[in-house]
């Protein structure tokens, strides 16, 4: 089963079309949320991230920060590309996607066109068991010793968590606030550059790990796309750094599976409750 | 010596002052450099955080996510920001540094104020000789087996090199794209969180460490700003992670004299030719 064109549940969830008057346009699927109707981050920059690529010569998203102005929820919204200079390397664009209740994101979107070719260096990939070996979290949820929400993101979105960083699950929470999980899409669509916007964001809060459970909302992410990922799962690691006044940052580094860096992420967040 | 006002070289060379019809404008100060008058990107982004603290009811930038134009050049520049959404916690915006040939850098900004107070957690310095220990490269130039430029802003910020990662300059370079080094201001002033906008940008780009000398400029720059420094010297550390295709990130970690990391920064870069 594979799945690349409009048929996969996230080319149509992020479908942008072109409206009259060349205005950008969405329907944000309320499926992909992160639990009560709230949206999921980096769906949302996923979806900046196709209206940039749209109105650029370029075909990836290869940096996007975004500022995360309040929840967003599903229904209709439009996409704002304001472009900036543009080159034969890379062009840059200012992105506003906003709903009935005005502005939800504004990104700062740089876009370029990867090409298939080694590294130089990459940073190694994490020693962790293969997907086989490693935890099923929506297929054991009720088996956890706390109770464990399943979004709607989990449905389209499968993680297999590694076991070294799922011991809250089972009522042991770890002192560090890392997780790692190998993630691929539920129906088996192959990850590209705009979907590794996705996954740049597609963990639990890190505090999860040290047992506190809770939605931590998204204040800045940047994201950058480092190479096109090869087929099959890629592995996420996600990691906070600093925990303090109600602030943490969540810092992704992604491999594809042939263990290269494929992305990186840092995101401000506030803390759980 | 400890200077925090008017008279010190960093808060004269970003002092933005409104003129006439509240446009914000600043004298962009030409010893700034990274050579050939380039100005350095931290410098450009603490002085839109410093506009962007102008406009908004919260003292520091905490998240400021720019996009790198063009090279910016000293002399007169101004300041458009754009308010957007503001609370008790945060504030957002949007600043557009420009001269006379148009936007420099395009930058969202996120403001709030942090206040004293213990980390939850905090991730650890790594071991590295004290300041009189290391390697003051500004005063050792002329000892070193490879070329080293010093442009304007070695003047203004001293640093230490960790000689575990200053061996290029003496004509072994390492596998490893990494440098870490104590930093302070040259005339005594401390550190703040504007000045850790500057300092998250501060070393050579860590192709340096490997043997490859170059300007590498930066694309796309996130720093998060997460505590208030204590006094004395700060430890940075620039990470490569992954090199491929004619671009490179480098990921900074900053720590204050007490070891509290204080300020994480993450850039994509073309890589030097």
């Amino acid at each position: 089963m594979s799945q690349n064109d409009e048929t996969s549940a996230f080319d149509l969830a992020t479908a942008v079309r072109r409206a009259e008057g060349s205005a950008l346009q969405v329907d944000l699927d309320p499926t992909w949320d992160v639990g009560n109707g709230i949206l999921n981050g980096g769906y949302l920059l996923a979806t900046a991230g196709r209206a940039a690529v749209l109105e650029s010569p370029h075909e990836h998203p290869v940096a996007m920060s975004a500022s995360y102005l309040r929840a967003g929820a599903g229904g209709p919204a439009t996409l704002a590309v304001t472009p900036g200079p543009a080159g034969r390397t890379l062009a840059h664009s200012l992105v506003t996607l906003a709903d009935d209740g005005g502005p939800v994101i504004t990104v700062q979107a740089t876009t370029a066109t990867l090409v298939e070719g080694p590294s130089e260096y990459s940073s190694p990939m994490p020693d962790v068991p293969g997907p086989d070996q490693c935890l099923d979290m929506a297929a054991n949820a009720h088996l956890a010793a706390v109770p464990i929400q399943l979004p709607g993101l989990t449905r389209h979105v499968e993680s297999r968590l590694d076991p070294a960083t799922a011991m809250w699950a089972l009522g042991r929470p770890s002192e560090d606030p890392v997780l790692r999980a190998w993630v691929r899409f539920a129906d088996g669509r192959p990850a590209d550059p705009l979907s590794l916007l996705l996954f740049a964001d597609v963990l639990p809060p890190t505090s999860f790990a040290t047992g506190r459970m809770g939605w931590a909302p998204t204040v800045q992410l940047q994201v950058l796309v480092r190479a096109l990922p090869a087929p099959g799962w890629c592995l996420v690691e996600a990691r906070a750094s600093e925990i303090a006044g109600g602030w943490s940052d969540e810092d992704y580094r992604i491999w594809d599976s042939t263990g290269r860096l494929v992305a990186q992420s840092r995101q401000l967040a506030r803390t759980a409750r």
